[in-house]
Parts: structure tokens; sequence; C-alpha cells
């Protein structure tokens, strides 16, 4: 039995303590928050994720996904809404693959419920500011009385997201850390379709809504309260951009000329534009990922990628199912299991972010054109009828947990060699 | 008259403050070390550097060139050692044109001299703790006294070098700031020929020195005390590595079969190697390099790159010129200066750090081939006669200050195209 600190307990903390707990280990978790629980705020600014094969192999193994399921929305495709408001599909992948919707806060409240009975202790509003990784102490302040504590155990993990606080402290405190934290042109704004009048969903709940417009997008996902949650992707400058729309005419002009069916279902677009903030997107790469067995970053904080492949979530759920295969590989050998980890999911940290700003071009441009949608419908035919020859890029990221991600990239760039399963996965 | 903060009295600091004192302003550093001129130790670990034209100009502009002149060491080209002891000679440029050796300790004794007889305050054993920029305040902590202090002014530069207190403030108080720090697999650790037993240099003077093995290299620049320091240029792991050779035989071995003439000439072999730290070698880009009119990232701290085409110094010298002549064009709108500074040298910065990188290859490999020296042997004759036409890399780099980093790149790259002056650098 060893003690645990988790820095962070959102949704991949979460997750990370009942696999721990399960192993027998005592975990505690900090987190800068209040309670999510008594206190309905979001957990950062993304109000819904989608779930895909990863995330769910990650609940599944540890039997929390049916508490899960019952709040989570299938999306079958997308839906493209054109400039005319004319509709076309694409199906995900084959007949029953889905992606699901599912709420961010009310995933991390379920997931904080299940670790609590495991006998996981969480400390919220405690907000860490330096790790003593020789002493393996971590400090924390707390943001309501202002108390300083110093926590020492015999491991910390780092699964405290993008800005993480323990991955900075590797980046002050250790040598030889590399490290890069990139952001994009564009940022997102969130919106909001409410249900129509009628209490129901305003548009087709079974999809992921899009309006592709070239060098910006729209996209919306339906939540259980019959709203859809609306995102923005669009340049920070520019000649269209947050900077540049920046009265109510212009704004509406804007959005009546790029997005007239969905101007229609958003009577609170005026409030929600300028009330809501520009959010910056970023990519954050690193390695090391540990200080000998004193100090392991999880999670968005060893590799936070952009939203566009709908990855980042289930990246960390895969995070803690690879962690749990290491535990089970090395027994009691810390520093094997934090440094096989590292080595193990570097390639595939890097491979998801570079995925993933690639699918961003797809998103906002590809998908609205028709030749793009027939060579999708081809392949889909192909991939059906030759699934040993070749499988889609989409259906190997988002369907087949087996297959890394790293080696997802790999075989789109050699197409030629696509056969066969990976054994590299289940090596470890 | 503005009132200027500079974090950091180095190189860069020190020279620009003479640009700033010479404009009317009134400036003072804030150093984290002792002073250099009471406690004789050596400003970070690289004891000579090498001086060359965009340096130059950076001290003639402001008339410190002759002080410099007298302890600088002319090197006109480079000598390379065979494993056989063997030497070759390759010229750096035509008849009279050198780089020279000068002692980075001295040098900036010699600017922090000139700075205080201008008028520039310093304070020493202060270390940068936080910045408040929108107060444009800087908050120190004193080493010896452990007093905190905060000092408002109207303009605080931060000249602090590759670890700038500065740049953690923006990166950790500023949205969508772009951040990367790269190390190498290679370390180096500095080594000691004193001079011989007559009190002369134990080697030619005239040059700098290189043992090329392919992927490590040793290189020594003299001093003014008829010494050379030595700088070993090894990965951390692997066979042959700081990591592998550990014990003294091992060590010895290595030396005696990769460096027989140079271990001849080095008495304190031993102890130096085991004595003196292997330290690491990064590159760090960032942008943007100012937050308003508040803060200004200047030198190393903007653009820390590799030492291996000796352009450290000279690149930073050469910021001062160019802020210089900014400060010329927009008088007093600082905000302007600011962001056309981080504009126009964001891309030499790029430049520079891509070169120097490159050249390390070159260095540690190519010098070492007869028919990399012939072929530049051929390059050097062909430019002598069409000047015009065509001129080398690296007398674009090292003598060519009117070319601009990026230009000298990009010519490289577009060799057809390499005619004339660039007009871009006397745009601004």
């Amino acid at each position: 039995m060893k003690k645990f600190t988790l820095i962070g307990a959102g949704l991949v903390g979460s997750l990370l303590s009942i696999y721990l707990s399960r192993r027998g280990h005592k975990v505690t978790m900090y987190e800068r928050r209040p309670d999510l629980r008594t206190n309905r705020i979001s957990a950062g600014r993304s109000i819904n994720l989608a779930l895909s094969d990863r995330g769910w192999r990650g609940l599944e193994k540890v039997g929390v996904d049916k508490d899960i399921r019952k709040v989570a929305l299938p999306m079958k495709g997308r839906i493209m809404h054109g400039l005319d408001s004319s509709l076309s599909h694409q199906p995900y992948g084959k007949e029953g693959q889905a992606i699901y919707s599912v709420s961010r806060g009310g995933l991390n409240c379920v997931l904080m419920d299940l670790a609590e009975k495991e006998g996981v202790e969480i400390h919220y509003n405690e907000r860490c500011t330096q790790v003593d990784m020789k002493k393996s102490a971590a400090h924390f302040e707390n943001f309501t009385t202002g108390k300083m504590i110093e926590v020492t155990s015999d491991h910390i993990i780092s699964t405290d997201g993008a800005f993480s606080a323990g991955r900075l402290q590797m980046q002050l405190n250790t040598d030889r850390f590399n490290y890069s934290q990139t952001y994009l042109e564009h940022g997102y704004k969130e919106l909001t379709i409410p249900p129509n009048a009628n209490g129901d969903f305003a548009m087709d709940p079974d999809a992921l809504h899009i309006w592709p417009r070239g060098t910006f997008m729209l996209i919306a996902l339906p939540n259980m309260d019959k709203s859809f949650t609306c995102t923005l992707f669009f340049p920070f400058e520019g000649e269209y951009s947050f900077n540049s729309l920046d009265t109510e005419e212009k704004m509406l002009a804007f959005f009546n000329r790029m997005f007239p069916d969905a101007v229609a279902l958003m009577p609170t677009l005026k409030e929600d534009y300028f009330a809501n903030p520009a959010s910056s997107l970023a990519i954050v790469r690193c390695f090391p990922w540990s200080f000998e067995d004193k100090l392991l970053l999880i999670g968005d904080a060893a590799h936070a990628i952009v939203p566009f492949y709908g990855q980042g979530m289930n990246c960390g759920f895969e995070d803690c199912v690879v962690f749990d295969q290491l535990m089970e590989e090395h027994g009691d050998d810390w520093s094997k299991i934090f440094r096989h980890f590292e080595r193990l999911r570097k390639p595939d940290g890097d491979a998801i972010a570079d995925l993933a700003l690639a699918n961003f071009i797809e998103m906002r441009d590809k998908v609205g054109h028709p030749e793009f949608l027939l060579q999708k419908k081809i392949e889909a035919r192909f991939s059906e009828k030759y699934p040993e020859r070749w499988i889609p890029l989409y259906t190997m990221v988002t369907f087949s947990p087996d297959i890394r991600y790293s080696e997802a990239l790999k075989r789109r760039t050699t197409t030629g060699k696509n056969h066969g399963g990976s054994d590299e996965y289940s090596r470890h």
C-alpha cells in the first residue's frame, strides 16, 4: 500500500484515483476549484464532451461505465449545415457506432462520487504552489482560509490539466525538461440553442452539427436537457474575428449571413456572444513526464491537445488504462512504472496532438465539400467490404482502442502497410 | 526622460543600459549575481566568447569598442586536429577578417564600468521574483539581506538570459504566450590548456581549434593569459557520453584515443574533467516578446540559442542596435517601439537559432573531411572573384552585419536569388 497525492480532481484525476484505490493504494486528491457537486460551476469552459471507445474502455475497466451510459447521448455522425441552410449527413462509422455527448461537469461529479466510495479523500480550494520533488512533498494554499500545507506521500501524480502546476515545477526545478506551449490563431466561444417551444431538441439530437465555413466553424452537441451547446471556433484577429465583431450590428450581420439556420434557434445569441469569453486553444508538449518515482504527469498535464478530434478526455482515460496495465506488469517498481509509462505514451500523446490539429481543417473546411463526403462514402464501403485491408483513420482513432494513436497516425501516412492489428499496444 | 528597470546586468543588459542612457533615460539594473568586479566569478559557465562584426557594431555605435579591442584575440580561421594529430586550416573569411576571442567576464566588467559612467545604477544579489505587468512593477528579493522590494518604473526590460525571470512572468501571467525550451542530447564541459613551459601559448593562438569527431567535438579558444579554454561537446547518454565516462581509466583511455595531441597539453585534465559540471544546451523560442509598453524581452531572454555559430552575444548586441534605431524612428511611442522590435527581430532570432544548430553538424563532422575543406576553398575563391554574385553563408552571418540573419538563412536555401544587398535591414 502506497500513499498517493493527486494534484487535481478533474476527469483524469478522479478516474485514476479509482484505479489506484482498486489496487489497494491510499489516494488523496487536492483540487483547486470548489466541490462541483455543491457549487454547480463548470469545470473549465467546455460544457459537453464527446466520449468514444478509448474513453469507454477506461470507464469499463473499473465498472463505472454503466452510470455514465444513462447520461450520454449517442451522436452517430456529422450533420453539416450549408450557407443556404441545406443539410448533409456523414456517418462516423458503421451501423451501431457512435460517439457520445456527455456533460463534463456531470461526468466529473459521478467520478468523484465513485472515487469517494473507494475511499479516496478529496480536498477542495487547494492550489498547488510548489512541489519539493526530492522530498516527494506537495505544497498547497487554501483559497478560502489562506492556510498553507505541506503534504508528503510516496508518489505525487499531477492530473491538473493543460495549465498544470506540477508540470511548472518540472520546468522550474529539473534540468533538460523539454517543453512547449503553442497557441492557435483561433479561439472559441460557447453559445446556446435551447429546447424549442415544445420542450424538445431544436435539431436532430443524434448527430454532431457543423457549420463549416473554411477558416472558421460553428459546432453543436446535444445535452440531456434537450439544449445544444454550440461552440464558435474563430480567429482572434483579422477581418472576421473576435476582435472585429465588436458591435451587436456587426456580430448579427455576420451570424445571419454565415449561420442563418442556427441564428433562428438562438434567442440569447446577443447576450451569450458578449457575455461569454473568447477562450484560447493551446497544444502542450513536454518530456520527460516524470521525476524519479516521485512525480508523474498524466493526461492534459503531460499532453494538452486541441479539441477537434474529441480525444482529449479519451486520451486521458486511456492514460489511466495504460498506467493500470503497467502497475500490473511491474508490481511495486514505481521508477520502472513511471519510466515505462512516459516512454510508452509519449508517441501516442504526440500523435493525437497532430491528428487533432489536422482534424480542424477537415471539420471547418473539407466536410463542407461534396467531393470530400463522396470520398468518405467510398472509403466506408471499401473498408466494410475489406475490413482486414484498410480501416479509415477516424475509425482507428475513435472506435479502435486496440490501435494506438501513434499506430493510427503511421498507418494514415503509410497506407500500403495497413494490414493486421497492432501488437504494440498489447505488449505491455 | 523615462525610467527603465532592467532585469539582469549581463552583457546585453549592460550594453542596452548605455544606449538608453545616451538617449537621456534613467536606467536602473538589478542583477541576480554579486558584482563581478569585486567577486571574480564567471558569469555563467562559458569563459570566453567569439565576438564578430554584429557584436562589434553594437559596441562601436556607443564608442565602447576601443576598450574591448585591447583585450580581444583575433582568430582568423579554424585549425582542425585529426585523430593522428595532423592539422588542417580553414580561413573564416578573406585576408583581414577574423572573429575575436574575448573573456565573457572581462567584457561584462568593462560594460558595467561604462554603464556606471553614463549614470546607470546597478544593484546586485537581486533576484526578480515577480513582475506586475499592469502596474509596471518588478519585485526583487535580495540574496544577502532577504529583503523584498517593489520597483516601479515606466518600462521594464528583461535582459536576464536563457532562464529569464521576466519571460517566466509572461508565461505565467499573459494569455496566448507561445513558448518552447528544447534541450540537445549533447551537453558541454570546460577544460583547460595552460601556457607552455616558456609561458607562451601551447598552440597557434590565431585560430579556433577543433577536434571534430563526428558525433562530438572538442574546441579551444585562446585567452589573454596565453591559456586556451577548451569545451567538450558530448552526449549526456549513450556509448560515449558524460554518463559512460565515469572513471579516470575510461575517461583517459577515451581522451588519449580521440584527442591525443590535446591531452598532451592538458596537465589538469583529470581534475578538470571530474570537477567541472556537464552543462546542458537549450534553444528557447517565444512570442510575443512584449506586454503593452510595460515589459520587453531582449537578448537570450527572447531567443536563447546554441553556441555553435558563436552568435549568441553578437545577436544580443545587434538587438541593442535595432532597439536604438527604433527609439530614433518612433520617438516616445513605446508601444510602437516594443511591437516593432519584436516583429522585426523575431525572424532573425529564429533564423540564427536554426543556423546555430546546423553549424554544430558542420563543426563536429564536416570540417573533418577533406572534400568539405576543398569545397570551402572553391567557394571562397568564387566569392572573392564575384563578390556581387555570391557570399558564403559563414561570411553573411559573421562578417556582414548589413545582411539580416533571416536574409542569410533565406539566401542559403535559395542560392539562385543570392545577389545584391538586403534592403530589409535598412528599412527601419
